[in-house]
């Protein structure tokens, strides 16, 4: 089974329809075109139009693409008064005619244009980069957010969760596809390929990332797991140079300690629920005697609310304790299972946007650990803290049930121990 | 293992998010867990979902299916007071929010669970057969044509021309898949493997195939290739048992003998054109020496056609001599080639529907010929006519915007002269 | 998953070494090119050489075969005078260089062109064709006997078991190496692919063979093996067009009904003993329930000891009946019993040559079935009945030991009382 | 190439034959289980017995493996004295049957022993690993030399040319083979896989190597390709970090600027000349408009030969100029290529080892260079001189047959003038 994972790929295009070349001599101009394509019925001339528009993008300064994605958003928009119309028309009706219409409609025309782009070999990888500029532009000119919602939706169909292929990624694979994930790795840094061959190659050691067909040279997200013998409360034990490696047979917790999105282009597209228990399952099948499968996360706001906690009558010292850096581990611990277990926000789901999506997927909220991320960013935004969260598959639905329609959090009994503790150090005033 | 090291096989699911087996002891009736499915957010249990619903689909009988789909069709309709409203806003405002609501309710439900439903392994398929009862369904139930409307308009999107792989399927192909080449062959059936050996194994012998990433062992669409070293005027020469095969660097002219679409649910999506171009190109390059790309096709309206113009004055004996099969090869070509650039219907495109797509592509009608096709059907349709279309891949953007804009028919030189020729047969008072 | 199994080889020489083409100008003759073959230091040229004699030798007729052959045996043989006396020095001497020119002197020429022959692409199935010849030429040439010693040390040495590779064939396997299965099928005719579907295609059947990597096309055995829910006693039944397929999670039994060698040109160089192991373990880690794999195997030479046994008064009448096809299965069964137990060779080893095979390898004889083969052959060689044996993992080497050592049988309780029980039918004398 | 598309990868042991693991309880010592193998008539227990003793030499400390050798070099000794005999019984006879006994007693016990040590997956890998051993112990027990002659005589069979197979290695390799080229590589070193990516990243960089299909994880040999539009005449030019790649199409000259063996346990069977040769026609091929193949090659004996010329009185002076560093680059240049076409050995071959290689491969002398490689290793052996030796694929036949048999040394014009023309600097006495 795993021998298979790198087998060339069967059903690659043999004869790549080529790219547009050099010379690209139309005397249009790239809304010209753009039109042209949108004319253009059948694709006798449209793969061919697809590619000078996609390589005339590529060319593009920044004023020039936002001129072409005003184009887009103005030009190319809905037809609102039309749709107006065929929509009241089918209401009083519902005939196949009228709906035909109404569904012919209710599409911007950029919508038709860049599914009409997505016709040459690679231009799904170019359409998710021209989002990026997209996403940059916006900032400045967040009107441009109508086209952005016609790419989403665009992009959402095509990266279809039926369309994503798992692959496990380890020091069999091809140098240039761990070039980007040495690259993409955004939680816990890579320095580089020797730096890298140190979380794939020993045999405790797995990872594993999606694909698209049409981006094969692309990872779309990946998650780097560590098997354990125990339940590590230390990230920087995971990556300790010196550790010796653990046999997969005596490992009994499978920790996902990184999980990485690799596009931007793919914002608000989330395949990182899927991917966690993808990977849960098939590591449940290959070493069946797996007890728990966890997470080593970060708390990234933790700090910043422990910041807004100073004047709490109740444990606002602990606060000013824990950001000096002088707080005791078990205080630490004890208010980081505060803070997950209790702040929350307006909307009344959890503060921390990595509680809300490990608790949103149907994890329960497990443990919490001092001291166990010392880089530079763990002790920026949660003081070294770091939580398990706990992936019991035979719970993850009614988990995601009870958080997602009562707001309930899943916790291990012991972090609601935890939260309900004695803090360990007094007010300095008593302890004085 | 190791061996097996350079490149992503991106097609292959490692590890296949397993369908529903029988343990579906879910309470809940087919319309509730659609119903579930579309308020699920998040991707938790909608996988889950998604694969019980479309096993118990695949067991429900025909008046099942069609409640069904008039469930899809009335209860998950679009909510078009709604649209109409919102639609109307926006023309006013132009402001993003406005559009973001009036996007989110431009389709109708049925649509998002479609969506939804092709989350698991092997959805997609699942998918194009619940889109093949519908269209049967569909022929006592024409007002279903409105969900038939969203299935088309998803399918389009997921089949985009850029998913599609072209494969070049010879005598080392999988015999799982020859199966189904001779299985979906609709123009010149194949008997049995025997049979398509001696389509696929001579060296003069091509055969190329579109495939999508999310159906691999399923062609879409397949077309058979015979290399000549001259247009051949005859399929029964193309086919013929005894005949000596020629070596590629000999063949001057590849001949496309067989076109064949082979899912029914994917009516309406198109993929002839650019396998055509596709494999032109290709064999362009892989043949260099080769001066003629042409069909060698059905012409399935004739017979028609001339049934239809047997009062014609100036060629109604013609007709019938034709039809009764005692015409000279002659005219029986000056009649097809008249047939072929003149018999037009009330929208002036050829009544001829193979004769459309051609053109339509921007090939250029070469060449006509009589007993070129022996068979039941070919005796049957055009009198055992046939006709050459030459793709000219300078040509055919002209051709075709000629034809598309202007309706003008690319022709040879020679058919247009055969179209005008006298013919030989005189009326039969006057041969009398 | 399946359908990577037939994945292009991606060790496979990327660049051909072209074989030598029509312009083979060399004016010297086939012998006078192996001596320049045989001279050349290092490889310059060698290669080259090699592609010329192959091509030269493959377009030679019988009799130049045979002159080829002959220039092997005597002009290329072993220079005997010469490696007496090198013998007798490195006897006396045991010195380091004696031992050398030993060593270099103890082969005949013609192992060293054989070795040299085999440079180019494909030399390896070109010798193996060669030896084929050889073969055969034999037959009237005996002391040609000499140099097919020398090719059979060659091949063995790379027909080495551990160059070989075990494929499963299932019905995703390429249609080119599938009609080789049918044309190489030795026991059970297999009629054309769409036979041979009913053999692979069923999930209850399987197929392995073993590859060389130097002829990556070319099969060198196969075995047809039938998972059952029991033992069979009939291949009638395991081969019958109608029968239910069975899921292999529920069989208890694996069947191996047909191992067939594909290369007359290895002849002598067994691989059947360690095909069936492997195939073997490999079943019982797929399907772990598997209580019993064992043979359906004919008895070829049953008829033959039944004539020679027609004056045997214990059980000549027997053996009439048998022949005539009138006996009782019971009888039958206890005289082909007796048999398998009983009738030895001079040399004390069973006389019947599949007994030898499975029995040296290690398998207990398990039980025999009258009418288990119905075709003409099955008839003739054994009056229909067939033997089962069984390779019990555990016991194989214990057997393997007491066969070869001590001439001992393996052989099930119930089969040895088959041996020794009494015979339904009375002589008939008494009968009447 | 097409057609290798579905073919088996034969490469691939589907089923692995596992390998003895810690449960090995046979009683016996690694002798006598040798001496067990070698009675084991058929390969029932063989290969087990194999896996055993396998394992057992894994587990050797030096002593112990000494130990094993002797029993190799003495017990298993050929029967000298029979061969002696059957020898003298053939060399009279002639008969088939004297053959066979002398050909079964041509070969020391110990070779038979080493066939069938080669029967689990991965014991080649294992018996190469043997040999470094044994070429290891050799060193101080120079008698061991005679169990080396059958190790390298069965190594010879097994790595024929024919079985190897030539791949490509570019930066889409896996990580864990690029591993090996870095530790593998002889002449210049690669720091680490960043170090190695400059290597083989850009598009005018190739790298090739050799496999065999019994160890496909490890490179016999590589071969590191710079494609230029010149021919270079400075390695460190190759290597510099800062160049500007080169499209493929612009290059003229394919520069092997380095060649390196991987497996000291195949050593003394060539694969150089064959690697070169095919990569050579792959490239030509390839890259039709490649006017030369040219090394760009070290020196190693210059300097060795420098110093045994100073009291040579035509350039003893030159000579010391040289290795003092202060001569010209033209008294270089002239004075490497004196040596390169005059400087001989007893036997009439150029001193210069990597001379011998390529000229005995059918290259030639085509230009030296000073100041070539300024690496510490460079400086020493040559003083930093270089030379290419071009491989010319219409002469290299032609320039083999001259070296080989008429000593004839093949070289540019330019370099037998260079070898010919004064020097710039004059003695030393003059000058003052």
């Amino acid at each position: 089974m795993q021998r298979n994972r790198f087998l060339p790929d069967i059903l690659t295009t043999l004869f790549d329809r080529k790219r547009a070349t050099g010379n690209d001599t139309d005397p249009r101009d790239i809304n010209q075109l753009c039109n042209a394509l949108l004319a253009e019925e059948g694709s006798v001339s449209g793969q061919k139009l697809a590619e000078v528009i996609l390589a005339r993008y590529r060319g593009l300064d920044d004023d020039e693409k936002l001129a072409f994605f005003q184009f887009l958003n103005d030009a190319l928009d809905i037809d609102a008064e039309k749709l107006a119309e065929l929509a009241s028309t089918y209401a009083q009706t519902r005939a196949l005619d009228d709906f035909e219409q109404l569904a012919n409609a209710s599409a911007a025309k950029r919508r038709k244009l860049l599914r009409r782009l997505n016709q040459p070999t690679g231009a799904t990888a170019d359409l998710v980069s021209m989002r990026v500029d997209l996403l940059r532009l916006m900032k400045s000119h967040p009107d441009l957010g109508r086209t952005d919602i016609d790419f989403a939706l665009l992009l959402r169909s095509w990266f279809n969760l039926g369309f994503l292929v798992l692959k496990q990624i380890d020091w069999m694979a091809p140098a240039s596809l761990l070039d980007k994930i040495v690259a993409y790795e955004a939680v816990h840094e890579i320095d580089d390929l020797d730096d890298l061959r140190r979380r794939l190659s020993p045999p405790d050691r797995r990872c594993f990332a999606f694909f698209h067909p049409a981006m094969p040279d692309e990872p779309l997200i990946f998650v780097e797991v560590a098997l354990s013998d125990h339940i590590p409360g230390s990230v920087d034990d995971v990556l300790s140079e010196g550790r010796e490696p653990l046999l997969p047979e005596q490992a009994t917790a499978a920790v996902f300690y990184s999980i990485s999105n690799c596009q931007q282009g793919l914002k608000g597209i989330s395949f990182g629920n899927l991917l966690i228990k993808q990977v849960a399952r098939q590591l449940s099948l290959e070493l069946p005697h797996l007890t728990h499968l966890v997470t080593l996360s970060p708390i990234p706001r933790l700090n910043t609310w422990l910041t807004s906690q100073l004047d709490n009558p109740d444990f606002g010292h602990i606060a000013a304790d824990i950001l000096e850096g002088t707080a005791p581990a078990e205080d630490v611990r004890a208010l980081a299972a505060r803070y997950l277990l209790e702040a929350k926000g307006a909307s009344g789901a959890p503060v921390d946007p990595v509680a809300r999506f490990h608790l949103g997927n149907g994890a329960e909220a497990y443990d919490v650990h001092a001291n166990a991320d010392s880089s530079a960013n763990g002790r920026a935004q949660s003081s070294g803290a770091m939580v398990n969260y706990l992936y019991d598959l035979t719970q993850i639905e009614r988990n995601h049930e009870d958080f997602a329609l009562r707001g309930k959090i899943a916790a291990s009994r012991a972090l609601k121990a935890l939260a309900k503790a004695p803090f360990k150090s007094k007010p300095k005033e008593l302890a004085s």
